[in-house]
C-alpha cells in the first residue's frame, strides 16, 4: 500500500471537475508488481465511472493488481453497471479506498460486493483530501441541498467597491480569470436583481484555452423588475437563465420574462423578499449540487443568515479604497456583537498574482 | 565567502529590535578556518556596536579572519569610537557587508577606510534582507520622518466592529499578543481621541516572558477632549504620553493635561484636524524613527491621504460580522474611483494560529 497511487487517483479525479456534477469526482489507478498499469477518471456526467476507464486503459491483464479508487465502488445500475461487480470480474485483488460512500442509503455495498468475493479491501486512506475533493457531491448527496460558495473580492480595508459605488476592478485579471474557473465548477450562479440593474453581467464562463461550462443563472428578483433587455436574458448558451420571482411580481411581467427565454420560479416570500432556502431546496431536487453566490452585500447578509452558505472565497487586492459608505462584502442589519458573528474554520490563503485568495468554511452549530 | 554567515549575522541583528531605536539592527560573525570564531550585535542603543560584540565574544586571535557585517562599519565618533578603525586595528583580512549605510552623508567613508588598510570588502551580499531588516532605521536616517505602521484588525468582511460599536474582541489571543510585540518594536504609538473617548486604553506593552519596552503613546487630540482621568494618562511607565493639541483646544485645559503628567505638543491645525505631517516632522526630529498608528476608520484614512504611512498590517480574523453600518479599518471619504485607491505593494501573508496577518507597503509615487 503506497498513498503516492491515491494521491494519484485524486489528481486523475479533480481533472473531472465542472464536468461530473451532480456526479461525485473519481479516479482510479490499477498498480501491478509496483508500477500503475491502468488509470482513469470519471470524465462526465452519464459517462463511464473512474474504475471502468481503468480497465479500459490498462496495459497488460489486471487479474491480481490491486486498485487505488478515490470513493467506494458503487453497488448500483444507475446510468452504468455497478463497478463493484466490475472489479470482483476483472480479478482484482486488493481495493484500497480513500473514503466510503457518503450517501447513507448505499455506503458500504460496494465495500461488502468486494469483500464477498474475497478481495481485500482497506479504507480511509487520504479520506480528508478525498472528502474535500468532493465537498459539493457530499453536501448534495447527503442533505439534497446544493453546496453554497459565497464569492467576493475586496481591497484590503473590507470594501467591494469605491464610495462612488465604482467597482471595475477591484482585483487583477489573474483573480478574475479564477472566478471563471469557479463559474465553471458550479452548475448554477446565483445574483440579486441589485446586481443585474447596477452592472448588467452576463455571468458566462469565459475560459481561455479550454471549454469551460456555463452554469445556470439565477436571478433573484422579488419584485420581477429585471429588464428585458438584460444580457443575463440575451446571452446565448446550452444554459438557462431563472429568475426567482414571487407573488409581489406582476403577472405580465413574469410572462415577458418567460417570453424572453427565462425560465421563471415562483418562489414564497420571506421577510419581503424571494425565500432563498426555497430556491436552494428547489435547486438541489432538481440536480444542481452547488451554487456559486456572486451577490452584493445585502444578498450576502440575507444568504448567510439563512444558512444557505457553505464557503467563502474572498479575493484580496493590494489596494486601500476608504470611505465610511463605500460597500462592504458583507451588508444587511449586521450581527450586533462580536459574539454572534459567523464563524469560519479551516481558513487558508493563496497568493494569486498580486492578488490574495482567502477560502474558508461555515462553522456549522453543532446541536 | 558564504551567505550562511550573513543569514546569521541577519538574525543576530534582529535580536535588537525594540531595543536599539532610533539606531540600526547589526549582527556580525567573525570567521576564520571556515568556523565561527566570535560574533555579536547592536543589543541596546548606546551600547556597543555589532562589530565590537564580535570582537569582545571572539575566541580566538581575529588577525586575518573574516567579518561579516550587515550593515556599513561606522566612521564617525558617536557614543561609541569608529567601528571601521577598530576592525583595522583587530587585523581584519576581508569584511563582507549586506548592506551600505543610508545615511547619503556618511555612505562608503567606513568601506572607504577600511579599503585604505588594505582590507579586501565585497559588498550587497544579502543586501534586500538586511534592508528590509532595517526598513526602519532606513525611513529615518534618510528623510528625518518616522517610519509609520497603519496597524489594523478586522474580519473576512472588513469590520473592524459590530454594527453597535462593540470591537472586543475581533481578533484571537495570538494575534493581540503579536500587537503587543509591534508596541515593544515601536519607538511610538498614535491613537486619535476617538479612541481613547471608546475605549480608554492603556497603550502599553505587555509581554509574557520578555521584558517589553513601552513606546512612548501619542494621542491626536485637536480640541483638548482627553479626559484628565484616561487610563493613558494614568498608566505608570517610564514612557510619558504627548497629547497633541492645537489652538482651538482650550488654554486652562492643556495646563491640566500638563499637570497630569502628560507631554503637550501644540500643533498646527490643517482640515479642522491636528497637522499630521507636523507631528511627523516633530517626531522624527525627537529621534523617534516609527510609529505604530493604532487608529479609528477616519483616522486611518487621514493618515493615508497624508502620505504618513509606509507600512500596513491587517490581522484577518475568520469571522463574518456584516453590517453596512459596521465601521472599516479606513473611512472618511474614501476615494472616488477604482484608480485612485492607495496602492500596496509586497503584500504578504502569515498564518498566526486561527488569524491571518498580511503585510504590505504603500507604493509611494515614483515622480
Amino acid at each position: 500500500m503506497d498513498s503516492t497511487y491515491m494521491y494519484r487517483a485524486l489528481a486523475l479525479a479533480k481533472l473531472g471537475t465542472g464536468y461530473t456534477n451532480p456526479n461525485p469526482l473519481v479516479g482510479a489507478v490499477i498498480v501491478k508488481n509496483d508500477s500503475i498499469i491502468g488509470e482513469g477518471y470519471h470524465r462526465l456526467y452519464g459517462g463511464p465511472h473512474a474504475e471502468i476507464n481503468a480497465f479500459s486503459n490498462a496495459t497488460e491483464s489486471v487479474g491480481g493488481a490491486t486498485m487505488y479508487v478515490t470513493l467506494e465502488p458503487c453497488s448500483h445500475y444507475g446510468k452504468t453497471p455497478p463497478c463493484a461487480e466490475a472489479i470482483v470480474k476483472k480479478g482484482i485483488k486488493k481495493v484500497i479506498i480513500a473514503m466510503k460512500d457518503p450517501n447513507p442509503l448505499v455506503a458500504g455495498k460496494g465495500i461488502q460486493i468486494l469483500k464477498d468475493a474475497g478481495i481485500e479491501v482497506i479504507t480511509g486512506i487520504l479520506e480528508h483530501q478525498a472528502k474535500k475533493l468532493n465537498e459539493v457531491f457530499i453536501k448534495h448527496i447527503t442533505t439534497g441541498l446544493p453546496f453554497c460558495v459565497l464569492k467576493t473580492a475586496m481591497t484590503l480595508d473590507g470594501k467591494i467597491a469605491a464610495a462612488t459605488g465604482e467597482s471595475k476592478w477591484i482585483t487583477d485579471e489573474t483573480s478574475r480569470k479564477y472566478v471563471h474557473l469557479l463559474r465553471h465548477q458550479h452548475s448554477a450562479i446565483m445574483v440579486g436583481i441589485g446586481t443585474v440593474l447596477a452592472d448588467d453581467p452576463l455571468l458566462t464562463t469565459r475560459l481561455e484555452g479550454m471549454q469551460g461550462r456555463n452554469p445556470v443563472r439565477i436571478v433573484l428578483d422579488t419584485h420581477g423588475k429585471i429588464p428585458l433587455e438584460s444580457n443575463i436574458l440575451k446571452c446565448d448558451t446550452h444554459k438557462k437563465t431563472i429568475v426567482a420571482v414571487t407573488e409581489l411580481a406582476d403577472s405580465k411581467k413574469i410572462k415577458s420574462i418567460e417570453a424572453a427565454g427565462a425560465g421563471v420560479l415562483m418562489a414564497p416570500v420571506k421577510n419581503n423578499q424571494v425565500n432563498l432556502n426555497y430556491v436552494m431546496e428547489w435547486l438541489g431536487k432538481n440536480k444542481f449540487d452547488s451554487v456559486l453566490l456572486e451577490g452584493g452585500s445585502t444578498l450576502n447578509y440575507t444568504a448567510l443568515q439563512e444558512g444557505i452558505v457553505d464557503k467563502i472565497i474572498t479575493f484580496i487586492a493590494p489596494k486601500i479604497l476608504g470611505g465610511t459608505t463605500a460597500k462592504t462584502p458583507v451588508g444587511g442589519t449586521g450581527a450586533a456583537h462580536i459574539c454572534d458573528a459567523f464563524l469560519l474554520e479551516n481558513m487558508e490563503f493563496f497568493k494569486l498574482d498580486n492578488d490574495l485568495m482567502v477560502e474558508a468554511y461555515i462553522r456549522k452549530e453543532v446541536l
